[in-house]
């Protein structure tokens, strides 16, 4: 059955304590938000929707950087979770299935949750989330009878027996389409707080003589993000999950909670990982490549049996093919460097293509800004590219072809050959000393003046 | 009422294993005393008198670094807390008001008690802090009658009675300065360590008939220092708080336990904060800007909308203005960057200034010293710095002026010129191929030979 | 009495998920095997005999790599401990003393340990290595009677009452050689896994009239590795007794957490350690030397008062002497630093001699590989290396000579001689102005058609 995931995003996150919008806050490399879009999107939905609200155009921004398809509606004033799931509606006019109203600061419901509710609507024709709360406290109670939610009581309006129920509500919801849109229409506001409660559409369910029924999950998928501590806590639980499954997979973490993943990070078997390695979004290190400490990926891939850092940073666009080696503070940004290719020591990369088994010596740059564009540097393979050389781009270096180290390059070199830029050396017998006389002689007549 | 404050910072702190004197022992990048004398400070001190003793030289280095107008004395012999804060008594001359004696080994005594042991003052002659003890263990009890604290009762001479109260000496005690020089001169040292205690001022106050009195405090105000183990642990408390308080105030932190604060950093709301960060001494970061991960930073300032790092240090004089950008593995010691410059990658700025929308090469240098004296370089606005140019101080580049890449600059570049100072590149064909294949060849004769 | 050790290390280690064998996994930056043979070492092993079995060839060179005189044996079925043990016999050959058998994969069995064992052996024939357990679970139950061990049960052979014994047997035996290995020889494969068990030697021993004795240490020496979570619990227990160790032995760590040990880190007194640093194998720090934030430091030598960092990488064979400063982003490698001298930031030295109070500029490389060969550069004392110079190796710069900055160097500079090897600047009025402009247009003019 297709279904359309409705997602909650209107939210201000008062006691977040920021201008930016809650769900827009990072855990683990990536808004809130895309943590509930990347679950959805695993599980296939047909739709989804995100409620804006509260800096409605960052959020309708950022949801359309997870993907071009997703739709965003605006829920103006802030009337309740009720009123938010209504305003999702009209994007489902003559959409056929099953609606799924979810938060967007709740990183942590899983795909399979998502798919034990659907078969859950085979048996009902409400499914709610619940979860066995170890501490209950002022969350809302399921009632059940058997099989069927009777009712969902919120902690202020239950009676004792009631408060002891330890199954409680997550507030995510189940229906189809249809129908929770006609459950929507008939909500009231006629509440203490003038507001149009989401979980109310269960009664209203059951007085039309319809069932209701719970998936259970584990309260740990329900954790809401509403403070930064809160915040804090769920990027240590989805840190310290990330490193045990790294090591489930057979990744050698030498210092596991020294090691940053990124929500998408993806490390192949015997990976080794040093101290102090930090993932930003879109990484692949595959089997047997070794990541050194204090290195600094994002958005790049690193083959099998190449060795990165200490002190390497991969920007996005970083391809290193197998046995590359990026050695210490190198930069690589949307370059590719192919087998064997070595970069050991201070060096800038950024658009450029490295060939094979080509040894790039320390301090090169690639020139690749003339302060208005970006061009391109192709180095072939085999090639010696000597210590500080500047590639001063657009230009080519051909297959085994050598610069000589501190030359300025702006013409591009053939195969084969030497490109030399630099001054002859010229050394004056006796020079330094009698600058330093001088420069001395002259500090200490200021410090006798002074 | 004036107060004047006498530190106790004599001790050696023979557990620390070590030639540093106690006190000055780091803790969040300050020595301990620092954060006693900050405290006062913050009191309103009017005066501060550091009792020296091992180490006395350092150690009042230390103190007057802090403030010019901190007094010293020096403890020759340790002859007990009485005798130190006796030492203090010669600097009082004269003085009118109260004097509270402090340990410069205990760094998180609040303000907000110093006031409340002021306050207390209006009641009682002899005002002694107290903290209810989780475990009191071997700690001094304070025996009250209501209001009134009739004794101090060692551990070693407490009934099982006294032995079964709480409220504990933290040792810090407060009096008017006159009554404290009479009591402390009433001291006897009469007893088995032959010292002199300065918990006695008590009972000697009330047989004068003076009343004593207690202010209570957290027992983790009254943490001591005293080894390396509790230094860690007082470290671990500091970061903590830290961490915390910066979350209130809405900052972003990635991964809190990965930055390290000093005393006195200053973070704006929504600033963000990636892992691995080091805060040392005399950091402000303004709202909204971003500290990127692995990076340094010291007496130095970044403006709202800067990023900075991965990998950038910043040392003290570093001012960075609205919307600047420092790269990786880049360097900035005292200089100027005004609003929206970028020096991305690789480069030492030191003694500088750079305007407004410049953008500095890769690889760029200030060489700012030459070898006795240092120079400025003053790089106007809308400058483009071709990647690895040598700025040779002193030398001014004039605004919307360019130097190529490669160039070693010596002179001054008038506004909208370039300059540009390096060989033109010659490329001799064939002969990268000729030069490896006589290594080569002369590489498998010596493993022959070898 | 001479002391052989048999290592068994023929286990692949199914549970770490990983191609390399069990023992070669790392722990405190050394193979696991290293602890096991560093123990053997110290004690004063006459004869160290690992048991290879899965990755011989691999477990084989790493004991090599260890020390030269380790001898290896190939195990070649995996058929039990007792067969393991017993493939160690013949290098045993006209061995006169103990054996001792330990497990590759249990790196903190402590040398007083094998002390204890080798003086329980006067008293017992036959002595096993048991613990205390906390919980003693499924491990094999030690039954005593007063002094002797009276047999090893099996956990699943156990009845109610042996089960309650909590002294269990951590699988290290020790006896006389010929002893071992005659009872080896009785050993039989008579059991549900077809395998030959090593503890069934103290039946075989007593059934022979021999006597049988236990020693015991600590639980945590007994900790056996077969996972990578119970790897990382063991390197995080490694990593908090080095840093418990380092602050007993008063060294200044402000962030021990985030300070990591190799297995052979020495550090000073009062040696100073700054939040992320890396200690790799073979570092000597010695008293009041500073290694500030983010280093990493491998095979290396700091003397005092030296300061390493922030960001710096000593790689093997850097030997800084007293005083020398090595700042950001700078690489040493196999070079030696007089007293004094300075590199501090953005630099390369390496295969190189530094003379004393020499100044190295930002920037600097010494060019040491010319894409076959490496070469060497020897700099002076009291010599000044300007900015971002190239010293293409071999070459030698004299006692205070210059490089003047932005030179390259390939030809030997003379005591006192400065050398220049740059273009002279020229200045264009107007010119960066104008290039500026047509590039604009041309963007513009790109973006119109786009």
């Amino acid at each position: 059955m297709p279904t359309a995931l409705i997602l909650l995003a209107a939210g201000k996150g008062t006691r977040m304590n920021s201008e930016l919008p809650k769900v827009l806050h990072p855990l683990a490399q990536a808004p809130l938000l895309w943590h509930a879009l990347r679950c959805g999107q695993t599980f296939g939905a047909e739709k989804q929707i995100v409620v804006t609200g509260h800096g409605a155009d960052a959020v309708e921004a950022s949801a359309r950087d997870f993907a071009e398809d997703i739709d965003t509606v605006v829920q103006a004033e802030q009337l309740g979770t009720g009123h938010a799931a209504a305003q999702a509606m009209p994007a489902l006019d003559g959409f056929e299935g099953d609606a799924m109203v979810l938060f967007g600061d709740t990183p942590f419901v899983r795909t399979e949750t998502l798919q034990a509710m659907t078969e859950a609507r085979a048996r009902h024709d409400v499914v709610v989330l619940g979860f066995e709360a170890a501490d209950p406290g002022r969350y809302g109670r399921l009632v059940m009878d058997g099989d069927d939610l009777q009712a969902i009581v919120e902690f202020k309006d239950a009676s004792d027996e009631e408060r002891a129920i330890t199954l409680c509500n997550s507030g995510v919801i189940a229906a189809d389409a249809g129908v929770l849109r006609a459950l929507l229409g008939d909500l009231s506001n006629d509440n203490a707080a003038g507001e149009y409660y989401l979980t109310e559409v269960v009664g209203l369910a059951r007085a039309r003589g319809l069932s209701a029924g719970v998936v259970r999950c584990d309260e740990a998928e329900t954790l809401g993000i509403n403070s930064r501590p809160e915040l804090a806590a769920a990027e240590a639980i989805f840190q310290a999950t990330a490193r045990a499954q790294a090591a489930a997979d057979g990744v050698t973490l030498m210092a596991p909670d020294t090691v940053h993943f990124a929500f998408d990070t993806v490390l192949g078997r015997d990976a080794v990982v040093e101290p102090n390695v930090v993932f930003g979004p879109g990484v692949t290190v595959e089997s047997g490549a070794t990541i050194r400490a204090f290195s600094h990926l994002e958005g790049c891939h690193v083959a099998r049996g190449a060795i990165v850092g200490p002190y390497a940073r991969l920007r996005p666009g970083a391809e290193l093919e197998e046995n590359v080696r990026i050695g210490n503070f190198v930069e690589v940004k949307n370059a590719t460097l192919a087998e064997g290719a070595k970069v050991n020591h201070l060096s800038y990369i950024g658009d450029a293509s490295v060939g094979a088994a080509t040894n790039v010596g320390a301090g090169t740059i690639t020139c690749n800004y003339d302060g208005v564009f970006k061009h391109r540097t192709e180095i072939g393979a085999n090639a010696f590219i000597g210590s500080n050389t500047m590639l001063v781009a657009p230009v080519t270096i051909g297959d085994a072809a050598m610069t000589a180290s501190g030359s300025v390059i702006t013409a591009d070199v053939p195969d084969g050959a030497l490109a030399v830029g630099r001054a002859r050396q010229e050394t004056k017998a006796g020079l330094a000393v009698r600058m330093f006389d001088r420069l001395r002689a002259l500090k200490a007549k200021r410090n006798k003046e002074g």
